[in-house]
């Protein structure tokens, strides 16, 4: 039974995916009654919880940008990867390579080098704004052209893809983005090409990039998301120049403590009516 | 023999370190005629080669800044991947371990962290103007205060490391600075401390970083160079907080491109008696 306390503090919905445990429950809890549709039974059984609570439910969401510079920082660490070969000069340490064969062979330079971003939103702006500083020369597709952004915009991802050395994916998941990065966008790429995808594995046709790879027809991959998580296409795990990472482009101690404070901030905000410190547009 | 046009040509004496075989000395042997001690018999065996040519040698050093951006990518790849626990997270994935064990163990937010750069020259400030991009915070160790430098300069290193979560190690390798990241240094450090050498092996004392890292009194390392190459401590193998690179922070066919271009323009420079495209301080 809640006591009465409890009772008097507002009530909160917890809308998540079931594999995201957020750290930071038990403190929200000293702020909030917190309603997880994840701890009824059986879990998930939204529908019945929905209709009893229907009618006392106002909407909010907070989310933002606080995992947008790890999102970044990932990626930009997965282009260096592939680019300079880190992980195979790993393996070429750990290997015992380098004592028997001697001399690693060449990496590609980053400077230079045209990126093409796939969707500039808070992620994609920051992922522009480091590799800025490494002299790389930035473009973008979205559904409309940035008034307020430098870099030249492309209306679609073919275009972006011919204009650029590698393209940075980064945009939401929606049925219109669904393999955005086609068969025929990553040809147009060309054989020198690189992708890095942080956004949604479904954002790439991952069985026509994982055939382009094993055939030679892109320079390489570093992805951190793929369409049936956690399966991985197998056929990656043996090319040199693919770099995979386990979903955790947004997944820092640092980053959560933010989201916390936010999430915390922008609930007592809303439950105050006063205006919140980051609004999510739909 | 030498043909008379051949004997036209300035003579350059080539200094180089044996194991780098520059690509472009076929190239180079079209403006100059070049004097390689490397190619003498037995190889080497400069004393009296220097002996027998010493009358007609004027010095010059053609090197500059061509090999800056991308040792200082280099830098910043080694650093998000121990932080983010990239190549940790690949073995993740390589092995099957997302399948079996679900989520991958957390890493650390690269904004916020204060780094350290010892040594801030060309490669220093490449890598400083990049990790600003990131949202670290800089400040840096050299002989002198930089006056053109907004950073904060520590007149020791161990007052940098006391003041910083990441080392930086990318100063000349000299008398003065062997060993100039000493175990009193890295203790000074901290356990949360993070280093990453893009210098030279003998700059760490690299025994004393093998016990810290072993005992986990450090957070990682990023190495890209050892005091005894291409011999690596073993010990560092199987430790999942240490990324190693075997020596190739200088390695990009582009890089290469510049290199040779700038020698070139140099040297010509040097034999028409017109100012140089670069300079090196002694």
């Amino acid at each position: 039974m809640a006591t009465v306390e409890e009772e008097e503090l507002p009530l909160v919905l917890v809308h998540r995916p079931p594999n995201f445990n957020f750290p930071f429950k038990h403190r929200l809890q000293t702020h909030f009654r917190l309603l997880d549709p994840l701890d009824l039974d059986p879990p998930g059984s939204t529908n019945s919880f929905f209709s009893r609570h229907s009618a006392s439910i106002r909407t909010s969401a907070a989310a933002g940008k606080a995992f947008s510079p790890d999102v970044a920082d990932l990626a930009v660490a997965l282009l260096i990867d592939v680019l300079r070969r880190v992980s195979a000069g790993f393996r070429y340490v750990r290997g015992g390579l380098w004592t028997r064969n001697g001399e690693f062979p060449l990496g590609f330079k980053l400077g230079g080098k045209r990126v093409g971003i796939v969707g500039l939103g808070s992620i994609g702006s920051e992922i522009a704004k480091r590799l800025e500083s490494f002299g790389c020369v930035i473009s973008y597709n979205s559904r409309r052209k940035k008034p307020s952004v430098p870099f030249p915009w492309y209306k679609n991802v073919y275009d972006l893809a011919v204009n650029s050395d590698v393209l940075v994916v980064c945009c939401a998941l929606t049925e219109e983005t669904r393999h955005i990065v086609s068969k025929d966008v990553m040809i147009s790429l060309g054989k020198e090409g690189v992708i890095i995808n942080v956004g949604r594995g479904a954002l790439i046709d991952e069985k026509e990039l994982v055939q382009l790879l094993v055939r030679g027809e892109l320079r390489g991959a570093g992805l951190d998301v793929f369409e049936n998580e956690p399966d991985v296409p197998q056929e990656l795990f043996s090319l040199d120049n693919v770099v995979l990472s386990p979903h955790c482009a947004v997944a820092t101690p640092e980053c959560f403590d933010a989201l916390e404070e936010l999430i915390t901030a922008n609930l007592k905000a809303f439950f105050s009516n006063k205006p919140l410190q980051s609004v999510v547009e739909f």
